[in-house]
């Protein structure tokens, strides 16, 4: 029988503790219906009482109506030496009207005795009366043993004795947490298999990733016998984070056989991974494990060989598996190989060992000696490989622009404004544009002057616009490159430009980009005409 | 007994294959050396005949004269059907001319047949053959047993013989790899353990991050019995990265008392990772464990007050321990406890229920919904505190400025200007700068307006400057964040500007950057005066 492990998400609560990470109202409504359809079996909305964006989400997402997902409120045990029925923050956690409660109690005497300055027993007690009212109340009550390893370590009978509180007054669930990340598997393993067999398997394991151990983690409570896995998608969290559901709901699903999620929806992942990044506003990490951009990317050059004889070789699962896909990068290191199965994406055919083949690798490596970069920029390489191979006609000629950003007095807006002088096929187009800053204005200008002879271009728009300075060391100026992502609604690239000058880096960029769209609408138009 | 571990940096060599990494020769010198530094026991140099600049560093690494590490220089077993004495790259092995030569071979059935194409027996030649001609030229050897932990589940016969071979040929270390990173830690524990009863100790092991567990499958195998450990800083790699080292080594000294490095060299881990990120032009992982700014910064409201009362609350180890240190951060979820602490940070004495923090917490939540973000822009925000405090008196007004980028003819490279009109204590300063680009034109023509008045603000450089784009979700208009790094030597200090247009923003964040050296010049004046 295969088992099920319970997924219990908290990036819109931990996660949202990481730094730089801030939902706002409408992105984490969003966020809980789109964890929902992926199969999050519990979705941590926020903390009940700790400011009224939380208690306005708990509100909100009742009307959402979702189809799977339990949504539960976070807070604490009751204060010290306060009545449970007198409590501000469990009357919010019942204010909150989930399903599901999960509060969190102290588990280390130390923390008894520093941070809480209590007694044990009192402790015990501030526990075993939280949860016996939320069930009072029918909550599902998830308890969250805080610092659990820590306080095992320290003494085992005090930290099992607060987790028989819990359980004696009735909670669903004890979850035993790795509060400060500094447990190793071993450990937890051997802890976790001490609480299954005193308490059954009614166990989760909640962990930060510290010591980069956070997936081993939860995955050696698992095997130990927990049921019921919390994290957050991305590994978003205090610190360096928590544990990342991203890399454990595929190590459950596909290395150990359990059952988690809905069937079928683990090739949702990528998605889900990337969803929750833009909604973060976070660049999505290239080498996460499985969803990563990198995850199933292969450059070297004889490894590239090697997979064309076997994907198992260096993929341990299939990229399709999670929605990912793989992808054969161009660098220095890379041999003929990629150029050929790259230029063979393009459908272009070329003869591995052909000259042009040669020459192709010779301008990348003369291009990335000044600052290039490819990796990320299909459309400039793919733009390249046109030109080396005399395939590219070009579709307009620069004769020169005029970029002014002014602010008249200090209390007024910056304008910009953009003129462009190009050739398009024979005609001189004199165009000018303002904008919200100066690449935009540029842009202006650019579309005005090619929209008449490329409709096309209409459809593209920026998706996002990079810029890193390039380090000094090794150039005698500092330059800048620009990485620039379009997209016209069907596709998305990526395009390059680097210059000494930020303002010309992006023209080189922006110029790539839109003579990408006009390649791809030509291969179109030629395609349909066959 | 302590027990020894030795470490084997492959950074130069396989970390170099990560997507987006090269280093160039200068860089890949210089890292050998602050690697030997360190403390680390082996700096693999790169392929030998993979390319003549590896084959470069092997010679160059000579003269440099390391006082620890050995070199060790990276090939393959010797090719099917081949004399080992006629083999190209066992040739040039032994060119490289260092004391240490590592060569990976197959384990796996499959590749044997798949790959190269030849019988079991072969294979095992070839290893042995491979091993034993090294040996003959008094190198130290070490075999990477590529695939073994696939291998191993395949035929443990089989994977067991290839290692066999290898140490019967003499070989010094046999290092099991799990080369594309599926292994789970259990796995690797037991089948290390099965290696190690069969050969003894001279075990080490070498992992990838595709399943987010390549530092546990690491620690694993050394809770198994291996005494040598492959990977590298940061975890730069292939796909989702090698072992991480900067996780490792740590975990290996602080929670397992294991012996590894120079005594005492561990406080430099912190130092050695930016360093490696910088070499390579990477932005380092602010939630990197150990090493990460993010690694001990603290956020939450209730967390900041846990931390002054006890620090171990969240905090797993001593930050000194691994050259990192404590920061306290300022968000949207701080509460006054953040504020307060940042405050006696810059020395300023406030009352943490005083109207002035609860000011500060306005002001910061305003701005942060308009796209600011402070977490990285220290500068920024002591500069606003200064100003909440109404203890900062302005050093100049802004009258107005004008930005032109002309590129006048497609061959020609832009030209950029900026003018600027300022009053700086009662005069008027109109001043023209020319730069590499807009911004560097503005800074340029700032600089000349101000040095007259304030001598000091030319020992202060820019050291970095990043864009980001926000999400247009939440605003009218796509924002534009800039955050600038600035340096004067001595220190360093970032800042924040934030509008539609990237001059604009970037403006904002130059004159932060500019007042805060200022303020700080102010300050140490006031002090020597005292």
């Amino acid at each position: 029988m295969t088992k099920r492990i319970a997924i219990y998400d908290t990036t819109l609560r931990d996660g949202a503790q990481g730094e730089g990470i801030s939902f706002s109202s409408a992105a984490k409504l969003r966020l809980a219906k789109r964890l929902d359809e992926f199969g999050v079996d519990y979705i941590e909305g926020g903390y009940a009482a700790s400011n009224p964006k939380d208690m306005a989400f708990f509100q909100d997402i009742k009307k959402a109506k979702l189809t799977h997902a339990r949504v539960a409120a976070f807070g604490s045990t009751r204060r010290a030496n306060t009545l449970v029925t007198e409590d501000v923050g469990t009357k919010a956690l019942i204010e909150a009207d989930t399903s599901v409660v999960t509060i969190f109690g102290k588990s280390w005497r130390f923390h008894v005795k520093e941070v809480l300055r209590v007694s044990e027993d009192e402790n015990r007690r501030m526990i075993s009366d939280t949860v016996r009212f939320l069930k009072r109340h029918k909550k599902e009550v998830i308890y969250d043993a805080e610092h659990f390893f820590d306080g095992y370590k320290d003494s085992s009978e005090h930290a099992l004795s607060t987790l028989k509180a819990a359980k004696e007054a009735g909670a669903d669930m004890l979850v035993l947490c790795d509060t400060n990340g500094g447990t190793l598997p071993y450990d937890v393993h051997t802890m976790t298999q001490e609480v299954v067999k005193a308490f059954g398997s009614s166990v989760g394991i909640h962990t930060h990733n510290d010591s980069e151990l956070a997936v081993a983690n939860s995955i050696a409570a698992v095997c130990a016998g927990a049921v019921h896995v919390q994290g957050t998608i991305n590994g978003y969290g205090e610190r360096c984070g928590n544990a990342n559901l991203c890399s454990i709901i595929p190590g459950l699903i596909l290395k150990l056989g359990c059952d988690c999620l809905k069937k079928g929806s683990l090739k949702m992942l990528t998605d889900v991974s990337l969803f929750v990044d833009e909604m973060a506003n976070v660049r999505p990490n290239p080498k996460a494990a499985y969803v990563g951009e990198s995850a199933f990317a292969h450059k070297a050059g004889m490894h590239v060989d090697a997979i064309r004889k076997a994907t198992q070789s260096f993929e341990h699962i299939e990229p399709e598996s999670v929605g990912n896909e793989r992808r054969i990068l161009v660098s220095e290191l890379s041999g003929a190989s990629n150029v050929f199965l790259k230029a063979i994406e393009m459908g272009v055919s070329l003869d591995k060992s052909s000259p042009e083949v040669k020459e192709i690798l010779r301008e990348l490596e003369r291009l990335e000696k000044n600052g290039y970069e490819f990796e990320a920029a299909e459309g400039s390489f793919k733009m390249l490989i046109q030109k080396v191979l005399k395939a590219h006609k070009p579709f307009f000629d620069l004769e020169g622009f005029r970029v002014i950003v002014e602010k008249r007095h200090k209390d007024e807006p910056c304008i910009s404004e953009a003129t462009i002088k190009l050739i398009v096929k024979g005609e001189t187009e004199l165009t000018v544009g303002e904008g919200d800053g100066p690449v935009d204005a540029l842009n202006s200008a650019l579309r005005q002057a090619l929209t008449r002879f490329y409709p096309g271009i209409n459809e593209v728009f920026l998706t996002d616009y990079r810029v890193r300075i390039l380090d000094p060391e090794e150039a005698t100026a500092a330059k800048t490159r620009v990485l620039i992502e379009s997209s016209d609604g069907a596709k998305t690239w990526g395009t390059v430009g680097v210059s000494g000058n930020i303002i010309e880096a992006s023209w080189e960029a922006l110029v790539d980009s839109v003579e990408y769209k006009l390649f791809l609408d030509e291969e179109k138009k030629k395609k349909r005409s066959k």
